[in-house]
């Protein structure tokens, strides 16, 4: 038989400790914001009826993207290629006994057919944060300044990004009074314009000379004009004072209260996909390396009554850890990581193997992270070995140290070294612990 | 169009806020445990080449019960049922750079297709850790002794379950050497004693004739006498002194060392998977309501050489959440657990509303995990709210309180008010945080 591969499956990524400690810092940080502002976390199977991203989440991601297949049941089956179906889907089923509003994250793990491009995976892991039962600019801005919470608290400056808002009422509303579209040309053009900066200039004319038909010859130079506005008040006058203006006047309005300065008005946003009813933003990074969305939301009140319950007003974000992740680099933000493990002990004897044992029981009841070295191999291997790992301490033990109670602990990063009993250990060793759990600091 | 269903898919769960916190409860323990021990943690992509698990893992589970199909190159994929081919991938494809011994754990999803019954779900999660590069008992009870450790930090008694030990090899010398039989016969006695208790004792007879053949009459007695052995020195000379016997004689001296009261052998554990090549033990339910397996190990020496580098020894444990939540719940174990936050921020009136907002900043900036109502709904509703979500507390923001600075805080669970400023308030609910992160005890 000839050996099986050591490689992963294509666009999948295998996370050894050292990358899946960074993974888990993206995480609890995450976490930290969202239980932060109240969001408890909720799960979804992994698997999901494929017509329930047939029904709205826009053709390419539930048509050419998503992992689907027959169960051996007959039932047509898709791996999530995103959370909002799912968590839509869950609400739906406890209308009634949900209490609202709901403030509801997940972490998870997604597939679609990616190409291979930077930041892009066929598996993913995303933050999803949605506000359930809430209508107006007010859930709105929580969102916004939830996610932009998320960022800040990894250490990032306002001046690394840029939070770009828009409210898909107003972008129909344009189309429709404004550029004088119908039912049919006013999606296109707002997919058209969601495309825009991944397509040559000359390709976006003509496309929307196609889509502007007879009308191509007014239709050009107002969208043109619409393109470079740049603040509410240039806007034209068919959607002046609207309601759908003054959500996004008061969703600034909100984010600058919450001491947020780098948000901006964005008519050309439009965020794909086809479920989005409202308010819609992006975070942009404004690096020069990294200069792409990084990550974004909106409103989608209409999804949960696609279910036959009552809709639910409902705003949410999805943020991904590899986009995160290539944020942090670009900026510089990515701290240096040691294991978890505290303590790596050493029987410096094999007739110390068995205290050896016991002194890591008595350090796991107090709290302590230990690792016994049983391989009985020569001291310095085994230094090596901690060392190697990063753990930050070694103890060694002897018949001496077992019998006294005091034990040699070396700091491996500092290469000191000192005495102590185990009460002293204990301190030591958590006293250096790097520990992104307390004391949560919103840089807002 | 006809509404979408809200059912999940069949044999997968949703995991609502109350249901995920347990969730959470249990993975968080596991986490403390076996890092305890000084395991690092791990992550595999969701899915492998199908071929990864028709190597090894067993007919039944690669044929029958792994989720498996092409994908659109062309290529046979499965979703992981298991986590031991993966991991071992992955030490295989980083055989020279891993630090040896590598102690390894990670807490994933898996599919299989099952049968609908108690603890049996299609969408199941899972606790494996896995010990590389140590031969010998010292790395097998290290295993054993986490695990234990796993279900004890619960609140688990000894008395509340069982841990059965074998070894496989001792095994193989069994058939062999004192049954007489072949290496076609071999393995389908291992099989068929793995079934012993799924099957009526007629069918285990009459299948048992079947595989000893024509020497059937000396076989059978030998067999009944073999399955009621229930310690080592009762086992046939054939196997007696041999390395395998020694092994698990170890084992079991080395648990007892570490306080484990409550392992014994059992010639009749065979854990199913075909790749275990030494010491395979289980844990058992002692309870009358729940008198089943709850998780096992053993160690597999001869997975990871099976992709063409040097083998290692290895030996893990894999453990399931819903199984470990049922056996929570027989004896009492489980927990009552309130919402993660700490409280809920409610203005009094319009007026307040941006004052409650900077509060609740004020607040999470000091790592107070703080919800704030912003439906402008009657202060009782809101009151409500908080309480069905199980939030502790409750803070009441009005124009009087923003001026002088002091908040009535309400506990909500002991029906207790007290009037305070944001740093009092602050250490009030942390106070009254279950925090399952720190302290972690082993009662082992």
């Amino acid at each position: 038989m000839s050996n099986l591969s050591t490689q992963s499956y294509k666009g999948t990524r295998d996370y050894y400790p050292e990358e899946k400690r960074l993974q888990n810092y993206i995480f609890n940080i995450w976490r930290q914001v969202v239980e932060g502002f109240g969001y408890e976390e909720y799960g979804t199977p992994l698997l999901e009826p494929l017509e329930l991203y047939t029904a709205k989440s826009g053709e390419e991601l539930a048509g050419e993207q998503t992992y689907t297949f027959e169960d051996r049941g007959g039932r047509q089956v898709a791996i999530r290629p995103e959370m909002t179906p799912s968590i839509s889907r869950m609400v739906a089923a406890k209308r009634q006994e949900l209490s609202m509003p709901a403030r509801l994250y997940s972490i998870a793990n997604f597939m679609r057919y990616e190409r291979p491009q930077r930041g892009r995976e066929r598996e993913f892991w995303q933050l999803n944060a949605d506000l359930f039962g809430i209508e107006g600019p007010a859930a709105d801005a929580e969102i916004i300044e939830l996610s932009h919470a998320a960022i800040m608290k990894f250490g990032a400056k306002q001046d690394m990004f840029k939070v770009r808002v828009n409210n898909r009422a107003l972008v129909e509303q344009l189309m429709t009074h404004f550029l004088g579209l119908d039912v049919i040309g006013s999606p296109m053009m707002t997919r058209l314009l969601d495309r825009k900066d991944k397509i040559p200039p000359e390709v976006f004319r003509e496309q929307a000379i196609e889509i502007f038909g007879p009308q191509a010859a007014e239709g050009l130079p107002k969208l043109a004009k619409l393109i470079n506005t740049h603040s509410l008040n240039e806007l034209p006058e068919q959607v002046q004072n609207t309601p759908a203006m003054y959500d996004v006047m008061q969703v600034l309005e909100l984010l600058k209260q919450k001491g947020i300065t780098n948000a901006e008005f964005d008519v050309t946003l439009m965020r794909g996909l086809d479920y989005y009813t409202g308010t819609v933003f992006e975070f942009f990074d404004t690096s020069p390396e990294n200069n792409r969305a990084l990550f974004g939301g909106g409103r989608y009140d209409g999804l949960v009554g696609l279910f036959g319950v009552e809709p639910i007003a409902t705003v949410g974000v999805g943020m991904g850890a590899t986009t995160m992740q290539n944020f942090l680099e670009v900026h510089g933000l990515l701290p240096q990581l040691v294991s978890r493990t505290d303590v790596y002990i050493i029987a410096i004897d094999h007739t110390a193997t068995a205290g050896a044992d016991a002194l890591a029981r008595s350090l796991r009841k107090a709290g302590v992270r230990a690792e016994l070295d049983i391989t009985e191999r020569k001291i310095d291997k085994q230094i090596k070995t901690a060392s190697k790992k990063q753990i930050p301490f070694v103890a060694f033990v002897g018949g001496e140290e077992l019998e006294s109670g005091i034990y040699t602990v070396k700091n491996l990063i500092e290469s000191t070294e000192q005495k102590a009993d185990i009460d002293r250990m204990v301190t030591i060793v958590k006293d250096h612990r790097y520990d992104g759990d307390e004391d949560a600091v919103f840089e807002v």
